[in-house]
């Protein structure tokens, strides 16, 4: 809970700037350098309300309408011994049936804020209210490699790649599973060892990681608390998030997920649920319909995480997806997909839950205009809406298919800018600009080398790293490169560069005498670079 | 007026869906069919705000102070002519000021909507409240060709050519000078009366040119009238705006701008100021400074305009721009653009003016990733806002430099999902979807043959045009085509194909017969394809 607390807001330079620099300089000085080092994490949505207060009254009644009266389908045998006693019902048609009262009470009664931890405690932030921070998310099959553009199947090194670069990119704040290491996709108990093992090589943020069956949830415990050094470390810190899909839309609980997210409220584990119905396809085509069921999925997951624990906590995921009912298939980067994911934020703001949200999804298959567009209007709509996690999707195209490494590094730009967009404007005394305005009126004419110029030049404006802001000839005598061509260079550098070590040399053979680690210890290669 | 009074929101699917099909039905498949018409002209933004009431009147407040205590240089002896006994005063230091009362008053009295209209009334639009149109904006002195992907000098035909593609690309709605004819950048009037001819001969909708000289704006009105047929018929429905920009900043007045500016008023013209301030170098570096200084430039525009005539139009244009302050240079695509645009519509919002807000804008030097987010973020935030006559450079790259044509559809498509998303999330009984859900979950378990889906797989979804949806193992087969080759194919096609003949040859004679008319009769070539 440190940088978000100082983070170079609009408050920070509320003081009166000193003419000589001194401590009001010293203090930018720092300021600067924490920006440049956490970007804007934690900034605070919520400019931009889709719904009205009706329309968020009818959709929370409606929802309370379908899991009383139409229910969720397949409970499993422990969901049944946790929720059937606290007051849930069984009919006839074995289905569980919430009544409004109990959802209510439980909404009133959740935890509205909690830490999220990461492996470095610099890295740690604190999720409430419309406070952004954003992440990789998953799990893509393939990546559209970086050394041949052409997509292949992802692999465990690719997932330590990602983390690697996430571990460099200050406006990718956590680290969610962004692949799925497809040579072990028959043996997922190594699986999702590795993929753990992996982030955990790579970066020191905070991450998540998928799994569906509940034992493994344990064993990731194990591997954890042998990384913290001590039995019990983890959960006094938990820094990974489990997550998962327990709800098969519509209206139905997946058994496998279902059974993980029970695990997880029992062991106190954060819980990240993904309920993702395709509108149109497993929920209504009517956008309105869609929240509703989406609503009543996500609230389905919050009351059973609370009956299992009053303090269970669960990171509230409503995923309304859109799809191209041309085909049925699904689309992820357009203006419904941004409305309806917006629109979700606000319901979740609205009762003051801790939130998941989706953006920068993309139906191109290649980083170009198309990719650029359907990321930035998501994201941009879903920030301003302010959802807490913002799963991001940094460098995934092909509808969710696959992922893109120079993508990672364009989206870290474009997510730098809208989380400065969010960030809003400060309106005092000192910035109005009276004073300043008449100066160089009645000055020199121009603000260019005014002090207050000097000053805000780093804290007012963000200068994004690969974004090519050059005149077109200087540019045309570059060779004219577009953002895709000038990330694969940075990519490779990046990637040659970083190797931080997270994992330390008697804590990895402690790890690989219990585990079945594949991953080799590449972090016994040179360098450390940082960009 | 027309379009706009029934372009197919959401209200348009409000009736009980009828089983049949039947009238309803046919009522639908009416409302799909304008809506592939119209795009979704006319929707209503300022859902998204990034400004408090209280910093809204502080920024007032204090551009209210600029105004009265420093006033705007050079005056030009009309504007002293008009405004001094009006209550303006000129101080001894040859400023203009304002007194606060008179700027308020002004405020409360100016026209606070009206029509737009265009050569083709199916295309006339009403200004007002944060009602969205979009235009094609300017003015750009080169093209990156899409025969060669180089940038060279813009020509006359290529401001014809992007008419004829804006008169096929239904999310742009207006055709504001995209370019300079740079061959006559040396003889103004053939310049502007040939801009003026190639506009009318390439779309018939609304039309904005600039022109430093105001005894163009004379010569413009006679061209129009041989256009409509009669003399006095151009200025009862005035389908061409005048635009430029009146202030030097910082709060100055330019000379011939200003002139082209009272002889708007003078006739009766509607009129686009941009006021357009870079932060950091001719307006604060601190945005709220850089608002204040924008909003108190444009009001001493709306001020003269008035006190010259109480029904004049100004669009008002508070166009804020942003400095690299690295280099001082003008960057179009951050974050701080979308945000200080967001604002400034806002503000104009606030006091209810028909105004104009730049967006889309973009440092990337070509038509890829960086482009495709710098347009949607900055054109997302201000369509949110609620900026009436959006700006919104379709296709134009290079911080304002060049034009693509390839862009210009690939920003269509761009536009119509922003579009979608401002339109926001119908919510009522039917779109609840309660019955719905019901049946689905109790029957086949899928929507995707649910009547619904069938009835609002148009109304509630777009389909864009370009944009790749396909799986990426289909988009290999084909050669892995980016968005930008694809766009350039389609270019190349409904260049060849659309010659829609909008000045009819008797006219076209009577034109040329008075001006002197430089760009050939291409109306003559075959064909009048439409996308």
């Amino acid at each position: 809970m440190k940088d978000q607390q100082d983070i170079p807001v609009a408050s920070s330079h509320r003081q009166r700037p000193s003419r000589s620099g001194g401590r009001a300089g010293r203090i930018t000085a720092r300021a600067i350098d924490r920006q440049q080092k956490t970007g804007y994490a934690g900034v605070t949505g919520g400019t931009y309300q889709p719904l009205s207060e009706q329309d968020i009254h009818r959709i929370h009644a409606t929802a309370l309408d379908v899991l009383e009266k139409i229910g969720i389908g397949d409970p499993t045998p422990e969901i049944l011994e946790y929720a059937l006693p606290k007051g849930c019902l069984l009919s006839d048609d074995g289905r569980l049936r919430f009544p409004r009262a109990l959802v209510e009470d439980v909404l009133a009664r959740v935890p509205k804020k909690f830490d999220c931890y990461a492996p470095d405690p610099k890295h740690d932030h604190q999720l409430e209210g419309s406070r952004i921070y954003t992440g990789t998310s998953g799990e893509s099959v393939s990546i559209l490699d970086y050394e041949t553009q052409q997509y292949r199947p992802s692999t465990l090194t690719d997932i330590y790649d990602a983390a690697r670069l996430t571990d460099q990119l200050e406006h990718i704040h956590a680290f969610y599973q962004p692949f799925i290491a497809t040579e072990y996709s028959q043996a997922l108990y190594v699986h999702d060892i590795n993929v753990a093992y992996a982030a955990l090589s790579g970066t020191s943020k905070s991450i998540s990681i998928s799994t569906i069956h509940a034992e493994h949830v344990d064993a990731l415990v194990g591997l954890f608390d042998l990384y913290v050094g001590c039995e019990g470390g983890f959960i006094k810190r938990p820094f990974c998030t489990i997550g998962g899909c327990p709800i098969i839309s519509p209206l139905r609980f997946g058994k496998e997920n279902t059974e993980v997210m029970v695990r997880c409220a029992e062991l106190g584990i954060k819980y990240g649920n993904a309920c993702a119905p395709q509108s149109g396809a497993t929920s209504p085509a009517a956008l309105a319909g869609t929240l509703v069921q989406c609503f009543a999925e996500s609230l389905a997951c919050l009351v059973v995480m609370h009956l299992i624990r009053s303090d269970a906590k669960l990171i509230f995921g409503m995923w309304p997806f859109i799809s191209d009912l041309r085909t049925g298939g699904f689309s992820g980067g357009s203006g419904e997909a941004a409305l309806v994911a917006a629109a979700a934020v606000q319901m979740g703001n609205y009762y003051d839950l801790v939130q998941s949200i989706p953006s920068g999804m993309t139906d191109s298959k290649t980083m170009d205009a198309q990719a650029g567009y359907e990321k930035a209007l998501t994201t941009t709509a879903v920030a301003l809406a302010g959802g807490n996690h913002l799963c991001a999707y940094p460098g995934t195209v092909g509808s969710l298919m696959g992922l893109s490494f120079e993508g990672m590094l364009i989206d870290n730009d474009m997510l730098g800018n809208i989380l400065r967009l969010v960030r809003g404007i400060e309106v005092n005394d000192e910035t109005l600009s009276f004073d300043v305005i008449q100066d160089t009126v009645f000055g020199t004419g121009h603000y260019l080398n005014h002090q207050q110029t000097l000053q805000l030049m780093q804290s007012e404006y963000l200068y994004p790293r690969l974004a090519d802001r050059r005149a077109s000839g200087e540019w045309e005598d570059s060779g004219s490169p577009d953002i895709y061509q000038a990330a694969r260079e940075k990519v490779k550098q990046l990637l040659a560069s970083h190797y931080p070590g997270y994992i330390k040399p008697d804590v990895d053979a402690r790890i690989r005498e219990k585990f079945p680690i594949k991953l080799d210890p590449l972090d016994k290669k040179p360098g450390n670079g940082r960009w």
